[in-house]
């Protein structure tokens, strides 16, 4: 199979359909493939040979989704760049991957200069907007309008499909390479397991789509068919108007979004009675939210999807789990096509309740880190991926997380690796020593804290730390609360015991932890 | 992915769920596995090596479930012999692919020595009933006991998992070489199209599990968790009391068995309300069938599934479509895995409403023809699987079968090449000609019917023609009724025109027939 399947299939069977459905903006699938082939062309036409990375930087939209039809259309890779992040990192992805070719939004056209130098390396710059590109950059519509159309090349299977940057424990974000099959077992073999979208349905866009929450979304109706309805960022009323005005039958969203939803003060003047299904993943919900969520989409099946860019999903929490009510902190049981272990060090697995690494193997397991064999042989190991993600299993295969080992904190569904803040925290000439912890937060799910040990001598605020942060990654990666401290709890080996330091924030929620190694 | 997967699945979710209900036999999947893991031992300890074929002949059973998850186990070849078939083709099937283990059950242990006799290569026979085994044959549940369990082979993939024999036109059958990942890119691909199957749910396998329909719907509950309830052979009211009995959620039948379902004096004295999802294959089902259909079963989404076994599925009518109920004559839309085309003898795809053959591409498509290469390729071509299948598709993408290509019938759910039944007739001194063709039956959807022409001065009845074929050829694929002519209507070419032999009993439904080249 391949990604670009499920446009061949709509576009036989229901040509003068919605594909797309942006604002006022609405595309039907003879529109959306007769786009996709010309602006393949162009691609082609800017010199894009097999297997060669174009990179997306923008807002959701429908030319994003027109994108991840037209690159493997061309036989490109798509690299969605994390528009969250500090143009220093989209550099680095850009350079490590290669890329020629950017397509960016009118959002983010004026990272340009500082983008193309850092990576001459790109031979073109594509504007995807409806205004005059800048010096320098063609224009989408233009490219598309002088190309010829191009053949699909309907490469599939283990052809490269995607490379998707992600933060890393070691100071650098990684480039996961998934192939077709990767992203398509993982998105049978979760529609087989739960629905996350229906079948000719109308799924909303409210997840970034250069993320895998929103790229495994956007491939699951692509490929089971139906609509895309799409918002250019999360904002609960523009989604809540969204669901009522195109009567959308899906939505994923992480919990925060959801959040939002419920907290609205209009929430009772948009009709949600559409939603059929609601996914959310990166975090569990708690019962008080569920609750006000399940009366806010009274027909809504509530599924969570338990994953990771790596993998894509590997477990979910069904609707029959989220109407029983008891397992609610939980990330499921496996999908039907992951098997998923709770090991330790030596990848044996771990007696029911006992905390080990969750480690997943299937058809799904990314073909392995851009460039780094090192690091892809440190990850997946007789093919199984290890995730980092400290878990344990009850008897009835549900998977609890309850804590990383590779120290990362999820904040507003986005992963921050406590490596990389304190990396960057550490280049303040003030800074003697720091660590960074995830906190328990209302709104984010968990908050970027540090705790800083200032050089004698030095006179340095949280607020300057903070933005000086800010300054090296991506804003949501930065401390939002900054404490300065005399000392750190210290191992006997000189390591900065972070369990000791949460421990000062957050009240142990029960006795599982301990059981961490 | 691979067959086992979903055993291993339910084995660590719900060990102590039942697996297979048969009669008043519940085993679960703790015992399932045990004893899957034991039966493999025992498979290789009778010499059973990587790839090697084992058979199974008999009806379906809780054994059956078991023999096709401790094949696999042990790195066999399952090989499900048609029940139906003539000795003679049985042993055609077991020759043809050097099967060198058959398991077999009471009902059918009386042709061992028929099938020894034309296969002596088959080094062990296994009797799997409860009763003490014939002379020779070893018996299932003490090669079990004595065996030690082996681990789980785990292949998949490309790994050729079973091989199924299929009538053929040219006479003999084919045995057709299909994949673990045929099969699973089949299975997941229509369910996440339309749910055959529930996660968690209860399947009766009505059909019998060595034909395509039956071995995919065991597949797909196998994927996606469940519970297995089986009975032996199909019989409207030991389905009837089965589905009350367990609370069955998913059935999949032929028509002629809803038929006789829905036809039954004892229908309202069983509860059918558990039934949430209806499947059927092999031929549409007429409004009025399913109008009583939907009343039995009045909670049952129903949905229509069309394939064959060198393809797995390739296209479902959606419970949406039933429940619109203007498409009822079609073989559906293709499904999310398959890309399905109407060409014409060049492999081109054809206007739609044109009448051409349906060809298929996609992971499902067979691994080949065993052994035969050039059949393979003549079926086989750039990807496309021929089916032999006459049909034309509509604006939106149904598929309308509308004649067999190859000269195929379809009774009571089983293919009937007509050349294998020509061939059978002809063998008799008094045939001269003879012409075999299905007619329209209410019990069977078609029958087959015979045309011959005696020899000058034979004396034959169409009692002992039929009675000759049925001593060559399975008992369903011989003639119903024979009819004895002068002459048959030939062609220039002096081929027989079936077409105008048909004519001459059935009224033309449509004028879409006419558009046939």
């Amino acid at each position: 199979m391949y990604l670009t399947q499920g446009l061949h299939r709509s576009l036989r069977h229901s040509p003068d359909e919605p594909a797309t459905i942006f604002g006022d903006r609405v595309r039907s699938f003879a529109e959306q493939a007769d786009r996709a082939a010309r602006l393949a062309g162009g691609l082609r036409s800017l010199g894009v040979s097999d297997g060669e990375r174009v990179a997306i930087l923008g807002l959701n939209s429908d030319r994003y989704v027109e994108l991840l039809l037209a690159i493997p259309w061309a036989n490109g890779i798509v690299n969605p760049l994390n528009i969250r992040w500090h143009p220093s990192e989209m550099v680095y992805a850009l350079r490590d991957s290669d890329t020629s070719i950017l397509v960016v939004d009118d959002t983010f056209a004026p990272l340009v200069p500082e983008l193309l130098d850092g990576h001459p390396g790109l031979r073109a710059v594509v504007l995807a907007a409806d205004g005059p590109p800048p010096e320098g950059a063609l224009h989408y519509e233009a490219l598309m309008e002088v190309a010829q159309p191009v053949p699909d090349a309907r490469r599939g299977g283990d052809a490269v499909a995607a490379v998707m940057y992600t933060g890393g424990t070691t100071g650098h974000p990684k480039g996961v390479a998934l192939t077709h099959a990767n992203l398509l077992t993982s998105v049978l073999g979760t529609q087989a397991t739960c629905s996350v979208v229906r079948p000719c349905g109308r799924v909303l866009h409210a997840a970034p789509l250069f993320h895998m929450l929103g790229l495994h979304t956007w491939a699951s109706q692509s490929i089971v068919g139906g609509t895309h309805v799409i918002v250019p960022k999360f904002d609960p009323e523009d989604v809540m108007a969204a669901i009522d005005r195109h009567r959308v039958t899906s939505i994923v969203v992480v919990p925060t979004m959801l959040q939002a939803i419920v907290d609205h003060p209009q929430l009772t003047t948009y009709d949600l009675t559409s939603v059929t299904t609601l996914a959310y993943g990166a975090s569990p919900v708690t019962e008080a939210l569920l609750e006000r969520a399940m009366h806010a989409f009274p027909h809504a099946d509530f599924v969570q999807v338990y994953g990771m860019t790596e993998l894509g999903s590997i477990s979910a929490l069904t609707g029959e789990d989220h109407r029983r009510g008891d397992r609610l902190r939980s990330a499921g049981r496996p999908a039907a096509h992951a098997e998923v272990r709770v090991v330790d060090g030596d990848g044996v697995e771990l007696p029911r309740g006992t905390v080990g690494e969750v480690a997943a193997r299937g058809g799904n397991v990314m073909a392995g880190y851009w460039g780094d064999p090192d690091a892809t042989a440190a990850a997946v190991r007789d093919g199984w991926l290890h995730t980092g993600d400290a878990a344990y299993m009850d008897d009835d295969g549900y998977i609890f997380i309850v804590d990383r080992i590779k120290d990362m904190i999820i904040t507003g569904g986005e992963n921050v690796y406590s490596a990389e803040v304190e990396n960057a925290l550490g280049c303040h000439p003030a800074v003697a020593a720091c660590a960074v912890i995830g906190l328990p937060d209302d709104a984010w799910g968990e908050r970027v804290h540090a705790v800083v040990t200032p050089r004698p001598d030095a006179d340095v605020t949280p607020d300057e730390l903070i933005r000086h942060t800010r300054c090296l990654v991506a804003a949501y990666k930065a401390p939002r609360s900054v404490e300065l401290v005399d000392a750190l709890p210290l191992s006997g080996a000189g390591k900065v015991l972070k369990r000791e330091l949460r421990a000062r924030y957050i009240a142990p929620a029960s006795g599982r932890e301990a059981a961490i190694g």
